[in-house]
């Protein structure tokens, strides 16, 4: 990968001399942008393009470059990809599209070069992109042409799925005068997919911060490992949580855990900074492009009352506090007022200190505080007179929070002239918005937390994972689902399968009631709906009647067990991150209010019992209002069972355990209904 | 209130020839803003500011002002409000501070001035504001330099309780290319309020959209009045959400209601909408600067696949749909493209039309079909070749937007040059990001739907209220509480006071076991957990056993109400809003998942029932799972009642009644446990 982005030599095919020519771009853009390396390129009709000759074929190039770029119509790029192959490279970026994300056809295209790459030993970016710039090196190999002064060079790198969001990445970049490092767009991942770069840019030292659009996740369980591994901040858009289709519903779980609920689960637990849009991802960089915040007590100032009142607002939705500022620091403060009356509180209004040169010894003071974890500041200024004192002011507290490692938020509020001269000049990023600045400020917080608890955290005892002979496709019969949860320390309810009335009457005798009764039939999923359970028999003749009502062929009759608090543990495999797992209390909490708690597999017994107490009504399990406290510890030993069931037999599409009743602390619990798919 | 927005003439007091005098700025500024008023200057140095002679007194000026703006420290304004008064003037304004806001000596000049007012019949804007800006006929008085250029002139106007948040709106009009029209900062709302402004504004014929700032409410009724009688928006950003004390939890009603959550219900029952900050308001100002949207149905254009993505993820997640486009629409589509392949479909990828003077067609095609409601576009552009054309189809897009009466969503990723030039030249706002647009545009159709149901609504019989004898001070009995409420059509359970186990003993016989047993001490509140409660006495012998471990001097004797679904109405008196209705299910509902339905009263008997339904959990009063349908019509008739008790009483300060016990459909409900406190 190193190669892709510090190539000592690339060749571009698909160029010609016509003005109208794209990849014609691809050169011109390393020339604008002052690539060192060796350029050539490839095209059929020759010329030149600004001083670099065209060569009719590969072949025809007088060295094996180390990286090839792509820009010809997809029916060719099979050929040039063996072409290349011959030649020696290793490397190749095909631009084009018309590949897989077009038609059919394109599919089978993308599997022939897939193929070709594979023979020669290359990997492969692409297809339909607009691939890389680097702007260590000047590489920016975009068909589009790009102008250097709208890129700051800086340490935030771009992952993106789409050529043009890369392209909006870029533009926003710029405009919110933030330095990129490395921007890539990936297109179909045929062969390259984030996470090979993400693996990557948490190497690069030049990347401190990754952003990431994606509208797919090629490799979730990788995505979630190269987040949890290194400290760099990873904010990710994921798009397309549309659901175009609406699963069947035969598994309350896989209802319930729909593909972007999976997402938010998985990036929360591995720490990743998911964002809504793009305007919130800037945010996200601005506040990642500062020392973290390691607390929440902040130092507020502002020069407007109304501001001031905004901002403590913010701090406390977002979960901070005002900080407890010393006699020392409102000292400091007072040698700077002009008319000598302000209150001396937090928030600050410095509405009555003129000189905005004084500004920054006061965010210094501040920051120099011991119960200060970060300053933020709502600046207004008079446009005519204060802009230049504003821009060393920005300056500097950027410096300010690089010295003491704490985070300094400068809110402005545009005057349009000034904000564009303030933007041209300063070379700093500022906050629009106090309330957006609060809640991009309050993912640092969440960060800093984040990555302190994974290294206190000691790392348990690895997954015993015992990969067993895969069970059979298709639904599982109850009984075999209750002895395999069995196995895996999730108790039920002792049950016999019965195909006729005398049967279920002779396992009810060896039972002892009183039992309850329901089809066995795998196919009736809601049986409760479907007159398909019949509960508290208490005699014979009950267990006839019910038998006779239930006009089933099949009985499972189970020794009835005594009431409790319903719960549902189940899980499903997702496509992007594999095995999910589901917790919720039973009946409205999980069907009418969606109060469901959502892990990706696998978990420890000790992360299952934080996921048990992550649902909204965990009060309930906790013991509320006299009800006492649940068997919590019972609970998750069943949570983590699941785990360890699905790290064994990956086969396991579905599971709800539902429901699983729960009682009091100590006193354990029992599935009473179990449904297992193998798929 | 007319005069104090087109005054024929202007005096300002406290102006002096002083280059550091700030009421000399409001002169200025008046001349810069092309004010063509007479303009007079009060100032004790005499002298002049750029030709307005400066009078010593204003009984030297040679005519009666319309009106007066003092910035004047605060002490001398008593005086000069009384200098005014008897020189005929009727309308002041005072921009000073140093009063209520600073100290307690700020209040009582407060007061001095508002008695000098009401003896003059003088109407009084501020103190402590920046005043006004009418951008209609230049009177602009705030004493900060403002630059005209920096403002246009528009149908947008702004109600701010703080000066620097008026000038921050001013300003990000500006910079958003909103027009204005009066901009208004009203200080500590000594007389006039926002109700006045926006009772004003209402009225104006220049003012389209009302943007408000508030710290607080004045008159929360009144406000919610005011909203309900025009279709014009009214976006409103309510500050100091950060609840400084805790309020007693005697009531949980109270507990459960704070004061921001009141301001939510409010503002959700009058239509108002409510905005977290201030960038979200101005995209609201945006969408509601475009005819409002009447329907879901979208037509989605975009020129980059990610775009359209992160589109259609937008559309879906606001509630609104993607149009089914036409064969003629996709005919006219067809004309334009270069390559000839591209998908027909919505989001409609225009990646391959070249020609961006094009594209107002297609926005115009689009808006012609009757089965789209309006129209978002993506737009990217390469800033060198398109900039021009660009421009074009904004002003293109904004004109057609009128024709047709749907609103054209135009979201543009700026490069940063092209950005500004656009912003500079085309006079027209943008959206920047495609999420946040979708959001404020789903307000619109928010507002269509409110009003359009707001004006179909058949008017009600009007609320009877018949001013009762105010009730005795204090926490009321509970057989009190209980008979006032039954007068209201709330049922309780039959129940006897009662000051000693015989007396109980005898009640008991009366109303029949089983009974329940309650401390009848009003101070004690959480009766159950303080083993102030037995329930299920079924016997003498089980009663006195109850009453010896209950402690107590006075019981309750209460006739046991059969075993239902607890709920809790409650109501509490609002400082802002006055009575707000509570309702809830009982435990984990409303104490953990604060799942509440909030009205301020008074409601009608459809209302409540709306308002029963509003509960998450609502599912559960419909019959939940076969659990039978709850007696909602019975239910809303009690919170009805409450809301009319509310109305004849308005001394009441809390309610809680809880549990009510709610039975199945046409079974009824009785209240159990009822608090009234009158305060």
């Amino acid at each position: 990968m190193e190669k892709v982005f510090f190539p000592a030599s690339v060749v571009v095919f698909g160029v010609s001399a016509s003005p109208a020519n794209l990849a014609r771009n691809i050169v011109l853009n390393l020339q604008r942008f002052g690539f060192k390396g060796a350029v050539y390129a490839v095209g059929k009709d020759g010329g030149e393009v600004n001083g670099v000759r065209i060569h009719p074929t590969v072949d025809d190039v007088p060295a094996v470059p180390e990286l090839a770029v792509f820009l010809l119509p997809a029916r060719y790029i099979p050929g040039a990809v063996e072409a290349c192959g011959r030649k020696g490279i290793r490397r190749v970026i095909i631009e084009s599209g018309g590949f897989g994300e077009f038609a059919d056809e394109g599919r089978d295209l993308e599997d022939e070069v897939l193929n070709i790459a594979r023979r020669w030993g290359m990997r492969v970016v692409g297809p339909n992109c607009i691939s890389i710039v680097n702007l260590e090196n000047g590489l920016a190999l975009p068909f589009v042409p790009l102008d250097d002064r709208e890129v700051r060079k800086g340490h935030i790198s771009i992952v993106a799925q789409s050529g043009g969001v890369a392209i909006d990445c870029m533009r926003l970049l710029s405009y919110e005068n933030l330095g990129a490092s490395k921007l890539i767009s990936m297109g179909n991942k045929l062969d390259v997919n984030e996470n090979d770069f993400i693996e990557f840019l948490n190497a690069d030292p030049d990347t401190r911060v990754i952003g990431c659009y994606l509208e797919n996740v090629a490799d979730g369980a990788r995505l979630m490992r190269l987040a949890g591994r290194t400290d760099k901040p990873l904010v990710v858009l994921k798009a397309n949580t549309n659901p175009v289709s609406h699963r069947a519903a035969q598994f309350h779980t896989a209802a319930l855990a729909g593909d972007d609920e999976v997402v938010t689960a998985a990036f929360r637990q591995a720490g990743i900074h998911r964002v809504q849009n793009l305007s919130e991802m800037m945010e996200c960089f601005k506040v990642f492009s500062l020392p973290v915040i390691k607390g929440p007590r902040l130092a507020v100032l502002g020069r407007s009352g109304g501001q001031a009142v905004l901002l403590a607002d913010a701090v406390h939705r977002y979960g901070f506090e005002l900080a407890a500022l010393s006699d020392d620091f409102f000292g400091h403060v007072r040698q700077h007022l002009r008319a000598g009356v302000i209150r001396m509180s937090n928030p600050l209004d410095m509405g009555d200190i003129f000189n905005i040169d004084s500004y920054a010894g006061i965010v210094e003071k501040a920051l120099s505080e011991d119960g200060v974890d970060g300053v933020v500041f709502s600046h207004a200024y008079v446009a005519s007179l204060e802009v230049a004192p504003s821009k060393r002011l920005l300056g500097a507290s950027l410096e300010l929070a690089r010295r003491y490692g704490k985070p300094v938020i400068p809110c402005i509020i545009p005057d349009r002239h000034a904000w564009f001269s303030v933007k041209e000049d300063a070379k700093a990023f500022l906050f629009e918005d106090v309330d957006l600045a609060m809640k991009a400020l309050s993912r640092s917080l969440r960060h800093h937390r984040f990555h302190s608890e994974r290294k206190a955290r000691v790392p348990g005892e690895p997954a015993r994972t015992r990969r067993k002979a895969a069970l059979p496709g298709g639904f599982m019969g109850p009984l075999e689902a209750f002895s395999l949860l069995g196995a895996y320390g999730v108790p039920a309810a002792a049950s016999a399968a019965v195909a006729s009335v005398g049967e279920a009457v002779k396992a009810a005798r060896r039972l002892r009631y009183p039992v309850a009764l329901k089809t066995a039939d795998p196919g009736v999923l809601h049986k409760t709906e479907k007159g398909g359970v019949a509960l508290g028999i208490r005699s014979e003749a009950e267990l006839r009647k019910a038998c006779r009502a239930m006009k089933a062929g099949r009985f499972l009759v189970q020794k009835m067990a005594p009431a409790g608090t319903e719960v549902i543990i189940g899980a499903r495999r997702d496509n992007e991150f594999g095995h999910v797992l589901l917790f919720g209390l039973g009946g409205i909490f999980v069907e009418v209010l969606k109060d469901t708690a959502l892990r990706v597999a696998p978990l420890s017994a000790k992360e299952a019992v934080a996921m048990a107490l992550d649902i909204k009504a965990a009060a309930l399990l906790k013991g509320f209002r006299g009800g006492g406290a649940l068997d919590v510890k019972a609970l998750s030993r069943c949570i983590a069972g699941v785990s360890r069931l699905l790290a064994d037999h990956p086969e396991i599409g579905n599971i709800d355990i539902n429901p699983l009743i729960l009682y009091g602390k100590g006193q354990g619990c029992i599935a009473v209904d179990a449904k297992i798919e193998v798929s």
